[in-house]
């Protein structure tokens, strides 16, 4: 402990993100990045950046990508958008925002383990409700108040979208602010990003780091009525978002078509990922994101199967969380990758079971 | 005000950022942008970088430039040093780190103006000390205590540097950490980057916005003792500074001979429109930054200038603010821009004096 740190820092760990090995040969599938390269477009536009781009300072109000966005996402102008650095500055600046420390967050469990670090930096209260059988949307919320709601939607690590009516519903009966986490939901069905329109209290988020491939630029959005996003606004730092992802994020979210197609090749291995895991004895929910939870029940146990595929120098994300032992949160990959997965797989469960 | 919102921010007005004129055309002379490019080692850097750089996560510690810097700076290691989403980061993060709410943080007055900002969004208290004439560093600074000091050297937008013995006997009396801004600090004659090896509560900051011309990429950093440090590690977003600027960062750090070179110029034309300045009747304390304060008692007054120097499409800096009514914080350009402020300020002061 430092002497001249905060007390409620004192046992506070900080969020431990997915390991990014600096020796190449790895194959990547534990931080839900995109195996596919982010559109051309966006190698074209940081290219005819030049010097003084680099020597002045950004739009402090990243105006055209946030027009860009309400354009895209329907929205009635770009007073209605808020872009971060990461979609991590958007959640952390929700709690700076509309919480008080002290005040009680909710969300369910498992969930983005992020929200807990942030409860605890925040120093507010974070209320736990656990999901039902199934990894469903909990009956048990409906009847929780709070200052504020973390709702991940599709949920990670589950994969699990609830359906749009059980978030409209909980919407309505939730006091506080609701965000509407969407990391994922470009890899899902349907959106809930119509609901700001709807409700006072929601925002919804996103990130170009998934669907879009942009995880090493940094760009996360918020999406809510003006009220709400002035209040980002206020407490943003001044130049968030620097004049590459700017550059980056307006021309990905312009090339829909591009983000469409590779979506569309994710989804189709993932179909084929799940049901060669469900082949091997693994318990798969339903996926709408870019990653899978392979549940495992047999010998050897997950965290010796996370180990081994290490060694195979094939990375998944394993969680030391209650109710995650014995599951393996697997980002999908291009093809060859997840058939590497898949035959070191068979290899180790198939000497044990 | 927004019903969700805290109360404490509800007569916060943010921080306003220096005009970023959209038009093409204009001479800037108003963010303390630097006017050269940066080295052409940060574009070469910049265009190494592939679509893999884009789609995988940045490294979450920006462990390279972090050594890169320790080097530079005559540091024992990575670990004195964190590096943020631009210095605004670093100040904000230093205030979360060290500071709880209602705790008092002090500093000299007048000063960099974001500090107040960052205070009210964080609801602790800021107690501002009056400097000495002539801009020098308050006596009364030396019988101040309080959680945190922000203490800027130079200091903005006076330019003054105070002596480094001076800064050095207050940071032997000041029982909270002390943070010295040295954002301008390339353009001075020394530095107390040395500090954090001697004093267990200084942190000192630095950004590549303005001696490296990187402002568009938003690089901060700090330097301290390791167990301040770790504290900005556990509070800060995971993956904070983006690809492009980690590796435009050290390659800006790693071509040191090319930013003394530009600074070097901005310190020639600095001297020379000082003495312009001076003998049109201006007064104007010496400058150890990239910038001058220049002070006017005439007709018309400085809010009048500036408005005008606006129409000729050159903007200068000028701050609604006790003390600072008759100033102008004007920017060092390249000659050309500086000659061309000189010309229009003659025609305007010499029509009405």
């Amino acid at each position: 402990m430092c002497r001249y740190s905060r007390k409620h820092l004192e046992h506070v760990e900080g969020y431990t993100p997915g390991e990014q090995p600096k020796e190449a040969g790895f194959i990547k599938l534990n931080t839900n990045e995109n195996p596919y390269p982010p559109s051309p477009r966006v190698l074209e536009a940081l290219k005819a950046l030049d010097t003084a781009d680099l020597r002045k300072y950004p739009d402090p109000l990243s105006t055209e990508l946030r027009r860009a966005c309400a354009n895209r996402y329907e929205l009635p102008g770009e007073e209605w958008v808020v872009v971060g650095n990461g979609m991590d500055e958007i959640l952390a600046m929700a709690l700076r925002a509309f919480v008080d420390p002290g005040d009680k967050v909710v969300t369910v469990y498992p969930t983005y383990s992020l929200y807990e670090v942030l409860c605890q930096l925040h120093d507010c209260v974070l209320q736990y409700v656990p999901l039902e059988a199934d990894f469903q949307f909990p009956q048990a919320m409906y009847t929780e108040q709070g200052r504020f709601c973390f709702l991940t939607r599709p949920n990670a690590p589950t994969g699990v979208a609830y359906p749009r009516e059980t978030v409209r519903r909980f919407c309505e009966t939730f006091e506080g602010i609701v965000l509407i986490d969407e990391a994922y939901v470009d890899f899902a069905d349907d959106t809930c990003m119509d609901f700001p329109r709807q409700f006072e209290n929601v925002i919804v988020t996103r990130t170009f780091s998934k669907s879009y491939g942009l995880a090493g630029l940094r760009i996360g959005i918020a999406a809510a009525r003006p009220e709400l996003i002035n209040e980002f606004i206020k407490i943003k730092d001044s130049y968030n978002l620097n004049t590459f992802s700017q550059a980056a994020g307006l021309a990905a979210i312009e090339d829909e078509y591009y983000m469409r197609s590779r979506v569309g090749q994710v989804r189709t291995t993932r179909k084929r990922v799940r049901e060669s895991l469900i082949t091997m004895g693994f318990d798969v929910p339903e996926s709408s994101s870019n990653f899978l939870l392979a549940q495992w029940n047999g010998s050897p146990d997950a965290a010796h199967i996370f180990e081994t595929l290490k060694e195979h120098r094939i990375l998944v994300r394993f969680f030391k969380l209650p109710g995650l032992e014995n599951a393996l949160r697997i980002t999908i990959g291009t093809d060859e990758e997840c058939d590497a997965l898949m035959k070191a797989l068979v290899s180790i469960v198939s000497h044990s079971v």
